[in-house]
């Protein structure tokens, strides 16, 4: 396809949205074409889906709820993403598959390699050309997300061990697939990390 | 497990309703604890489910809503139907994965065996014992239909030729698995419909 598929991942609160603005501005500013947006969410079904996971009273099923973020993924990759690819834009998004297999996987009571398989049947084997993953130890990113808050949400409110298993899941997936991944230390200065990312889309732009 | 898990799949407005109605009143009176639901729906997630993927405007990617019934189906297998069925009762089911197999698989642009497999891992497996297949051809059953109709949804309004393609591939999952299928002409009276149910369900019982 002629675009750019951009991925942010970590931990909430790393900084992901911080880091996808300025990123947007400085491709805006080079004459690139921008879609910027996000999973859960991204499109008004994905809305009504991300409301119904994240913020719903009472228990979920761990497999009613991997297939949920699922839904949310093939309607907002079919609708959204794919078509703005093909127009030969950059798709700036916040958390894509590896949030899915890092939260659900590694975190909950599912396979790893079932949640990316299922992820990667809802987007019909569509993978990120870069995933930017901004990690934080997870005592530092909790301390930092306790300041900023203003929602309540249910994945927030689980357990810090559930945090570190997470945050181990992303370097994996990392050490995984190195050509994909960009991995940043999220405690260094907002436009130090700019800098860093935008050198490496620098050179997948070339 | 104890219990014994019934399924009533079949075209819209073949009768599934009367007859899960009839079978539930005779299971109750020989004394068997029983278990009516349905799918999409059966629970409180499952509603919005439902409601989310039969009522709303616009279009859904075709995936996203295999992954929502999907979903749905997981929610209530994990928390109505197992656990009914390990306390030892009767499930009776309107619909379950052959439904989607017939209507996403069948009558859309999705791969049935890719569906069946989507369903099983939502399901963790689970089967039912017996599954009663109400087959009226399609003439008769649009007709019927026509005559009961009290709401209007988005698979009902899809075109006769898409409810034959759902007929015949109902009739193609009977074939495959002859021995968890009952398939009843829906054109005959009602009551004889129902005797034939009642044996099937007693050498099951037996």
């Amino acid at each position: 396809m002629a675009g750019l598929f951009i991925t942010l991942e970590g931990g909430d609160g790393v900084g992901k949205s911080t880091q996808a603005a300025l990123l947007e501005t400085w491709l805006t500013e080079s004459g690139h074409g921008v879609v910027r947006t996000r999973e859960p969410g991204g499109t008004e079904l994905g809305d009504e889906i991300r409301s119904m996971v994240l913020h719903r009273r009472g228990h979920i099923a761990p497999r009613a709820e991997a297939l949920l973020y699922a839904a949310d993924r093939a309607h907002h990759v079919s609708t959204l993403v794919r078509p703005a690819l093909e127009r030969g834009e950059i798709v700036l998004q916040d958390r894509y598959l590896d949030s899915s297999v890092a939260y659900q996987g590694a975190g909950r009571v599912l396979v790893a390699a079932e949640i990316r398989a299922l992820s990667l049947w809802a987007a019909e084997g569509l993978l990120p050309d870069l995933t930017i993953l901004l990690d934080l130890d997870e005592e530092a990113s909790r301390a930092r997300l306790d300041r900023s808050r203003t929602e309540y949400d249910r994945l927030e409110a689980e357990a810090s061990e559930f945090h570190a298993r997470v945050r181990a899941a992303f370097l994996d997936l990392a050490a995984d697939e190195p050509e994909r991944f960009l991995v940043v230390d999220a405690g260094l200065p907002v436009d130090e990390i700019a800098g860093l990312i935008r050198e490496r889309v620098r050179a997948k732009l070339a």
